[in-house]
């Protein structure tokens, strides 16, 4: 890996609990909640959503999409949740529905650390996905800045597929970042083990959250959210809410 | 990996910062420094030391062993720290020396991580490394137990060898015990990758410990440090002292 010294460095960080442990100040923070959250956020916005406001509970996403006259959207237990309009699959929101319109989205992982990127004072924070592996990667080449992979993890414990796409980022960018980081090492090693064919990697390993998702009977949506580049776009998070960059 | 529901259940933690996610209560609790402190305590007590009480600071260390007439060992910097006597390699504690003796180690890493796995609770708590892997695979096969491998990782920054021990011993357990757990499979894929040379994987991903040590002119700790069943022992912590089990 390329250790110029005028480089800029990029780490990962696998867990919400551990993202304290670098400094952001100077950083673009990539939020990563594969399963489903920021390949949802791509899909919405790819489709023409004027922006997302992610949330934390139920009861905040009732009240704001109330004061906005906005959709609501968000699952417990694979199921839409009581109160709330639709659910956490990408493929809820196809451009004749969600064009030009609100989404006001509640998760769990994802909100919280795209909360905590932002009051640690992160230069920027953005989302990714493997929807939006290729957006991701061309604007941190281009910016030029350091990075921080940030995965949602899952109730803070590490996930596989946060991981897998911070391993496909870094197989991209190693040679214009200095990577003196163990974690940014093993998600390398973990996506080129998975790389020919990602979505039977998963089943293989039987992944928690894969494991988890398809006892919902989500398996389409998984392997939708392990595909590459189906939406082309650079989710932006500023002032609490998701728009195209 | 097996799934009886009989089966004792193994989890791996892979930073200090992330142990409280587990519930250790009637667990086994690994805890796991490979470079160096658990392969020095493995190797001092394999030589014959009487016992080795970790501690956390240099001071400690010193007002310990004047209280004990014990001998005082720890490093900062890759040099014996001031007011210490000896270092942190395992080499430093052949049995012409260490037997019969009291070993008061400061370590910051490992002794943090001793502390926290009994203070939540942990039914055993015990130390692992290469030099005493058959022994940790032994026990906790005999024991039946469900099994916590708690990597003591860097000021919280997870490692890659920590990693390594956890999926070694996860590669000769797997079949015994149920692993719901993608930390344990992201452990167990970096090992069979590292596996026909662990000292060469280390190098050529240039791990960040690797590189810390060997720029104090460290390597052949890293080798021995890398190298299994050197120390067929198994330190177990019991009233703040490590003795073999």
């Amino acid at each position: 890996m390329s250790k110029e010294a005028t480089s800029p460095s990029l780490y990962t960080s696998f867990s919400p609990a551990l993202l304290n442990l670098y400094d952001i100040s100077n950083s673009i923070v990539v939020v990563i909640d594969v399963l489903r959250a920021t390949s949802t956020i791509a899909a919405a916005l790819k489709n023409g959503a004027k922006q997302i406001i992610p949330v934390d509970s139920v009861d905040e996403c009732i009240r704001i999409g109330k004061q906005m006259s906005a959709i609501t959207a968000g699952e417990r237990d694979g199921k839409v949740a009581e109160g709330l309009q639709y659910g956490n699959s990408p493929f809820e929101y196809p451009e004749t529905f969600i064009n030009g319109k609100t989404l006001v989205l509640t998760t769990t992982n994802g909100t919280k650390l795209l909360h905590m990127a932002l009051n640690n004072g992160a230069n920027e924070v953005i989302t990714g996905s493997f929807a939006n592996l290729d957006a991701v990667v061309e604007h941190i080449n281009k910016k030029k800045k350091s990075v921080l992979l940030a995965c949602a993890a899952w109730k803070d414990k590490i996930n596989i597929e946060d991981l897998l796409f911070a391993g496909a980022v870094i197989q991209q960018v190693k040679d214009n970042f200095s990577i003196n980081c163990d974690s940014s090492k093993i998600a390398l090693s973990i996506y080129n083990e998975a790389a020919p064919n990602i979505f039977q990697y998963m089943k293989d390993k039987n992944a928690s959250h894969f494991e988890r998702l398809s006892s919902f009977g989500l398996e389409k949506d998984i392997e939708h959210c392990l595909t590459s580049n189906t939406a082309h776009v650079l989710p932006i998070y500023k002032d609490g809410k998701l728009v195209k960059g």
